[in-house]
């Protein structure tokens, strides 16, 4: 089940680079709703390598097709496959690399677990991978708007050492794609784009940090102990190729404040329930959501794919210079938005479907009553 | 299934401190291993509140009882239940706190979630329910140690603005549990006892950093996709009380770095194998262990009960100043070195025990052999 | 996992007969219920031996004791740990088997299994275990009834050569237990007593069928591959200890019938729903509840347990005779009715919750309504 | 998650008739396994209908297409994506039925469940379904080859009133697929044969039971509670269209012995192991694989779709009267012996590899040794 991630609303992804497709199969999606399957194509488009100077050259059209689970334009209850075929996958563009393991990869950690590897375009951890997820993140992201009006909101907030201010209250999807970074802060995101061409020139790779919101989230969402929302989200953002950090709301630099200032101090909100007056807790308290913006921010190591040369060994076990030459992606940030907004959608969707599901009993005099 | 973890080894909890007990149901955890329940009382210990000055001076005696899974000191292959009793419920404790919500506590969560709360010791979200974690905890650290030799060390790296070197590759329990701050570099660790002090008589809380360290855990556990070992220690580590994130390797200090300075090269290590010279991937790549020290650190928030007045809502809706009163930890982070180490040890035996279901059939001529 | 059942609401049972106690972990049960714990105790006494002479004469009182889970009556949403105590251990009783493996017990394939086994009362095979199922069940009766207004009713049908006759659509637990067979059809329960008498007489055992019946379960439980409802009915019900077979329905005597005699007739029910006017189907079609009575079929074998000689073989591998003088059931299938309808409430409860996270979304003009 | 089955050996099935395709992913299935690609498509080959006059004359070829999980001929340890195209799908065949529920079929469960259902080709129970279970099966079957040496061989043991008397311990493929009956007793193949013909002039159907054997399974598979051999095969097997019930051994005839003929006594065994002289327990004692033969018996009722006019209602609440006239199978026997044989197959591979994660730890003098 390591290809699974869920536990009402799963998604099962498949699929290698050297293969014939990559997809997932959506199980666990409530029947009736009409899916717009243009909007699931649409964020493969995001997600899609060529878009920009600044990505990837790889040219994949990512066609999505819909295997089984509608009917007259309805899902049906039933598993959604989700499909997109292989087409650029360049033979021989590995063989130089079968033999010997790329620094930072998962060459050497496959063949340690397996026993050997596909060596031919990075076998499962091609970000080929990430297809799935996105296509099945764009089925949660439209159950949960049906659902419940949430929006889900990412964008790169640093790159390397440049960091943008961005208000998670008001940004939108408009302002993020603008223009090629995903960055909706004009002057950094300028600042980026230069810092990103310079690393490409200089067959280097820059790392960075994706902040995703999550707006109009009911409280009640997660659970206290395992299943918190914080948990979820930790084990679906750190599934993200070449994640190595996440927080939720103040993260680590709320460990540089004293409790009387981290606290967030609760009032009374528009709607007559609590709400808070700061958002340390990044919408989560206890692991249950509170009501306020869900708030996480991802952290993206630098590409390991460089053209510079460097140390590793081969399988025989002799040490050797590497010299990296092709296609690479010298920041994955603006491709990661997409992704980590997937992760979100899947996360949320399946909590608000356990929910469903806790909160099934009459209330007594003096319970809270549901949210409206 | 919200308050079970894992998935061959596997822990589930139950208890609030309202309750008559605490404890952890603890399946799966092969037969034949000579279980020491002295070493596991000894985590609880160093989890009890009250061991030093610098945290809570609740009383509790904390001694675990075996209900389950043993016969002539053997584990049989069956649950293994640990019940430990609470005799510090203090009635009346918390009856000025249930009608209003504490700031950044669990209880207007809980009742939006739930409907209403066991409003007396903060119901399931209770530090009490880590006893569980933490005796569960202590029987796959002997799994670990049985199985593969590995150890996990733990420490406090920073509180508040005070940060700790710590070598990851030589630190032990000794060092660490030297002082009471858990923190084993002296200079550090005095001035953040003078912190946690300074703290305690502002009525303030402090929040910092837990690093861990997993040393000999062979190559190859984790998986390329949702079970990534970094996603099961996402979630392990955020379901932690307070928990607000988490790095593995290099986190987000590795995103200032460019790609050709955070690659670690390969070199042949001393049993023949590829090492790392540098370890920025905190001993995993591509989710999977690649041989060198799992290095993880976690952010913990300021306390979230402190003794200042705070502006917060009554269950009627009405806005109140609230002034805790209660006995109250000034700084968990000494006492969540062991919570971290136990969530460490959980997730590194279920997928030891997950890789012994994966690597079971022959290799051919080329592949890559087992880890002796 | 492999003592937990379900998916949503779950049941972890621990304990051997030689530990201090067995138990259950209830966990996903959701908030609100009023837990009648005397219900619970009432379902305990009908699973406890020593009842009347039919049964083994070891006394055990099996008083529950609650550990957590409820906070002023009602559950609070988190896991219900429910405890007995292990009072009738003799010390000494299993000596001489300690040694051999007893036909059709578990003895064996214990030791194959793990490698050795907790000789002294069968170990976690110990029909003590089950009383962790029924507590767990008497829990998901209440909520099935709070739900849904479900009840669940099974009695003995058939032991050895003599079966009863009895109308599923209104037999109930009075009826059930107005003897000591439990079965409810006066004529063929005397028969089975003087059969089990004579067995007992013998130092032989008796086999049986219980038939269980949901009266009340709204059509749309279940699902249309794995988690059919027969499916989930079948794990459930091949758990319980001497269990052999089970029918949905019609079941192998379904096999002798013409389509045209076994489909079951649609007609308009006094609810303007589809009714059948027979119910070969036991309730459920394509794997899902169509509105009948759910009705099941369990086969238990012969108690393994007797005291004529027998052949078997020794640790070391001789042959040997084995005459048991220990204390036995003649006849378990009393016993096994409170097991039966245990595993019946944990199912549908499991079930119904699920049907919850499914039925979410709005319906369209010509869209089947949901059930009243 | 309910078209997923298995814990560490997974399938995940999708698709109705009325769709793209169907299809399986396999996920955890062991790296290094070389898949023998045609030995999936030859199990296909004798699910598909058309095979004989017995059976429906839907044409479909039903080839199989792998996706992904395999890199030069051997599988990565990656899900193994498996896909069936529909090329028969009759647009317009089911027209007559889309406004009312056929009796004994999943129409109304599915609308009671769903709202609504896809009506053209019985949406997600239409026995395409299957061919993803098969293909599944099929990875599956080669698996426990490669690693215990297990077959598994199926048959049709009876038809309506007839009844087969085959040899379980001999039994092959070959026999079994020697005529189109798939009963490998001649005289009672012959009888059978002759009761389908007349059924399907009668325009009317016949159920049966199918029985299945699985050779060379070692002793210590299964669990003693939840997850009992018996209980994963009762989920297994009813989890199959058409399914009513199971046995495990000697089932409800079992129940007609005293303990003293029903019991099976140990010997020693040619591998110096405990073997049995009878096999009532069918393989399985206390949950757990004994070395014997497992065997398991299915009952598959009549084909709900006949000719014959039968009462139904209608989505609008009228009562009318159905003549079907659709392709359809008389009986569904010989083409249900490859799916519970994949289903076996399923259940022992899952089980196969979860006992490799529980036997890891070192015996102890007087412990009793794995087997060979």
């Amino acid at each position: 089940m390591s290809s699974t991630f869920g536990r009402l609303f799963t998604v099962t992804t498949f699929g290698e680079s050297h293969g014939g497709s990559v997809g997932v199969v959506v199980d666990g999606c409530p029947p009736r709703l009409r899916l717009d399957v243009e909007a699931v194509q649409h964020e493969l488009d995001r997600r899609r390598p060529g878009q920009s100077r600044l990505t990837t050259q790889r040219q994949e059209a990512d066609r999505v097709e819909v295997l089984s689970g509608l009917f007259e334009g309805r899902t049906i209850g039933s598993p959604i496959a989700l499909v997109v075929e292989n087409t650029d996958a360049r033979s021989g563009a590995y063989d130089h690399l079968k033999d010997l393991y790329r620094p930072s990869h998962a060459d050497w950690t496959s063949e340690a677990k397996y026993g050997f590897r596909a060596w031919a375009g990075g076998g499962r951890s091609s970000a080929r991978e990430t297809i799935g997820r996105v296509a099945g993140g764009a089925v949660a992201r439209q159950l949960l708007g049906a659902l419940a009006g949430i929006e889900v909101v990412g964008w790169v907030s640093s790159v390397h050492d440049i960091d943008a201010e961005v208000d998670a209250a008001t940004v939108d999807e408009t302002a993020v794609d603008a223009g090629p970074t995903r960055c909706p802060a004009p002057a950094a995101a300028a600042r980026i784009e230069a810092a990103i061409d310079r690393a490409r020139r200089d067959g280097d790779s820059l790392g960075g940090v994706v902040t995703c919101v999550a707006r109009g989230v009911p409280a009640g969402l997660g659970a206290p102990i395992f299943d918190k929302l914080d948990a979820t989200l930790g084990a679906a953002m750190l599934s993200l190729p070449a994640a190595k950090g996440i927080e939720v709301g103040s993260g680590f630099a709320g460990t540089r404040l004293r409790g009387s200032e981290h606290n967030d101090p609760f009032v009374v909100g528009d709607d007559g329930r609590p709400a808070t007056t700061t958002n340390h807790s990044g919408g989560v308290q206890g692991g249950t959501t509170n009501g306020e913006d869900v708030v996480v921010r991802v952290a993206f190591k630098p590409t390991a794919t460089i053209n510079a040369s460097q140390r590793t060994v081969t399988r025989d076990g002799d040490e050797v210079d590497l010299a990296a030459t092709g296609r690479h992606d010298p920041c994955v940030l603006p491709r990661a938005v997409p992704l980590v907004e997937s992760m979100m959608c899947l996360v949320l969707a399946d909590h608000l479907l356990r929910q469903r599901a806790v909160d099934v009993l009459p209330r007594e005099p003096g319970d809270v009553p549901p949210p409206v």
